[in-house]
């Protein structure tokens, strides 16, 4: 068998350096001058100040990292001390060469869930996909297809704070870096999210703040919009309220049912989710008070 | 000087139909009988129906009128007779002859204001515009350059019922079928309303039902949406709650404050507004409840 | 286990009318009295006329068929005597319980061929999948898992008239309504097309006229335009050429490599090719010369 | 009267400085080195590479002047010695209290046209608008309403080569920065190209490179198309192949004609090219070839 004409998903030896810190003169100056001398290559280059005068400055810088002239720790002690710490940076680098792990939580609404399985397959998304956690049994076939651990945690409300605390052991166990709720009908609770202590991705499916909680189609066919939309967003413990990452809508009209809502909705879930998903595993996202800046 | 290219707007001698009644079998049957019997000769065909077994049933036809058998009168009084009746319809025909009268509400900004009585200059809405009024003078100059008399009527906390009673009869004295409030920064109360008698169509200036109320450019920064709005709806008592006949939103980036919101959503507002305008000056839209069909 | 709370696709008893006969008066009134008579109840009706006075006059009606007075045979054969042969109708009814057979014609680009497998396995198309033909065995394990027999058929110069006679005669053994090339990337013959004898639905990945031919997405690149597009079309024996049903772009940047352009275009053509398999499998494309109506 | 609510554009003291150069190590960490030793504050900042392994360079950066240690012409001479030519960069620096001259050529289509009247009057722009020529009288109202001199300089077959030298005559007296072609229906020479040697930006009422020429709604028609679109780009000498700045496109039916493509296309055309020239004033369009970086 000939191969196939689909490129291989081509991981360059990039990094990505993302920053935050209080505005003030002369950031840009050093950082770029900090990468050139130690033999870094800017290719993208993304800035950000909430106020010039005086707000939070945020800066995302990809670069090419084939002839650096130190190791990987060298490098980043020496911009933490030569950069990071006058300036009050928080700050991290993240290599290409080293995919975040993407937990994924669904339930029975397999359409987000397979866009990213597929995504991943194609090589859209530089990430790992160490376990898939569910509620139900239904997705099992189609992650194992895909080769990857599926978990089934039933959760009640009866035994949530363990059903809870055994997701995150999985998670951690895994090594998760982040989780992605691909239409997870369970509502996290404060403890899940402090414990797991890493991003959590939800895919709202309205476009919020209108709509906010169970049934959105259900509520939108009530007001009678004419469109509906999805919210890719960050979740906290306050439901649906967390820094927004992607929205998108499309056009509906009155012959619209509750169910053709919920149907015409799929496509725009899962390219709103695909999008932030994409964002995140790319270090395009950062994240200030309940906002995000998405370069 | 030559003529312009652009063409003058062509009226044609069509007229336009639109029906409600419950559901029930027979009804296109019925009434395309009764056109095709007088020698009408349907071009356009839209039905909508909330339940085909036993909701509301919508229709509106168009069709030429040129080989009409009879006058008006008694085209209509048959229409009543033979079809209406039975059928328990409400209906009216509407002849594009005779264009609707559109009185103009506007504020300080000219962005909407300015683009309807541009779509009427060049034929793209076939309408008369017997008056603008507004609160202020900063509008005279355009509305005189486009040769319509336009009234100050000042509102204040102290005289509104007073202000609301001028408006409604300077409109009724101007003939005005419906009004627009392009921009129009007052909140109009259920008597201006009762009193009017007419539809209201307002524009506002979100994705509504996100972001009621006043500032919504400043609540949409404040929550970090992606995307900006508007919403072209009917008025009724209830603020920002009316019937919605057309939405639109545009995608917007952290780099966005409160005015440049502004100033972006401005090009969304217009095209909603008159959007909505057009749809409603050709019949197209069908009010029930607090909903809309638009055909 | 329990049930899935996805829908299953509940198939009503409902049958679909297309017209197409030289305009003149009476049309709509003869069909929907016809439809009265037997017992049918109209949901929703269509129509276009390419002139009013004197085009070709498109209808398409769908109805529920509950109360039929008669058997379908006689239903039609009454239809054609009474309605179809005095006004010179073309004419076909289709049922919605008798869904259509598709085809699936396939290279090495899954995106497109799983985006229709995922919405015939979730019921959004009403269609049965009899087989796939691909000339390459990569999609073998995808169609398997969808329970669809894979045959593959290898295209080359030498062959290319028997290949395409095997194809032919595999499509028309398994009963197939029409085929859809899912991104499939052999030019086919017009001896494919008269022999197949039925629809061929291809996409193109750009927005056609523009890029006809190989390597769209190159050739997009280098003319710099700031929108990339898909198009879907019934194939004709000129390439690229035939009635176009669907088409959409999305923006792009000077950014984006053709590479990326054609990454970020999947997702536009899966969209725009499942949009125009639906549209044909509801009996909503009707072909007039090089054009469509799409109802 | 009190002073309208709309704010009066707020022209900052900020600067913009566009580059381009092969592209090399070291350039971002030089040219915010400078800035900063300066006393500049950078607010925003764009690059972009051809090829990071040795393409062609492109940088926009916009800064904060107020604390600038020099004097502008000391400022600019030290960067051309200092960062411009060790790099051999191509470089300027406009002062957003220095508004760009823009002439507008005009025929009988005012949409366009009056779209950037209204938004040089909405402070949208950061223009001045020192004239407008046409080859018809049609628009001198409109013109001397905004109190911009209106030249009519009749074009003919016989009297081509005149006319334009007249045109590129009142273009250099009025000191024009760039030309804008809101639909001005005559083609431009490339004599009048290189003797009025600044840029000039079109409005080309197609998707480019669909239907160059004339009458594109015509063939849109024709083909069938179910978007239609607008292209703005700068004018070379070969007709509607120039680098293209910005495009868009709305969905239409087969409903439209020639006639309601032209009038629906009115609103892409005019949102695209005001989007076109808002790019051009504020520096963030860069050609290279027969392309254009936009930032």
């Amino acid at each position: 068998m000939s191969a196939p004409e689909v490129p291989t998903f081509d991981v360059p030896n990039t990094a990505t350096l993302t920053i935050s810190c209080p505005d003030q003169r002369g950031i840009v100056a050093a950082v770029s001058q900090f990468l050139h001398n130690h033999g870094a290559n800017i290719i993208h280059s993304d800035q950000h100040s909430t106020d010039p005068s005086g707000g939070t400055f945020f800066m995302r810088m990809e670069f090419f990292m084939r002839d650096l002239d130190v190791a990987r720790d060298q490098f980043e002690g020496a911009f933490q001390q030569v950069v990071a710490q006058p300036f009050g940076m928080e700050w991290q680098i993240n290599y290409a060469t080293q995919p975040k792990k993407m937990a994924l939580l669904v339930s029975r609404y397999d359409h987000c869930f397979l866009d990213l399985l597929w995504r991943k397959r194609r090589g859209e998304l530089n990430v790992d996909i160490p376990l898939v956690i569910s509620n139900h049994e239904d997705m099992r076939r189609d992650a194992e297809m895909f080769g990857i651990p599926f978990h089934v945690v039933k959760v009640t409300k009866e035994n949530k704070a363990e059903a809870e605390a055994e997701q995150v052991a999985l998670m951690h166990e895994a090594g998760a870096d982040f989780a992605v709720l691909a239409r997870y009908m369970q509502i996290l609770s404060g403890d899940f999210l402090r414990q797991f202590g890493r991003p959590v991705i939800n895919i709202h499916h309205s476009f919020l703040p209108a709509f906010i909680g169970a049934n959105p189609y259900r509520a939108a066919f009530n007001r009678g919009v004419k469109l509906i939309g999805a919210t890719s967003h960050y979740v906290t413990e306050e439901l649906d309220a967390g820094p927004i990452i992607a929205q998108d809508v499309i056009p509906v009209t009155h012959r619209e049912t509750p169910d053709t809502l919920m149907r015409m909705g799929r496509d725009v879930e899962r390219q709103v989710l695909a999008r932030a998903v994409k964002a995140h595993v790319e270090d395009r996202v950062l994240v200030y008070g309940n906002k995000t800046v998405v370069f």
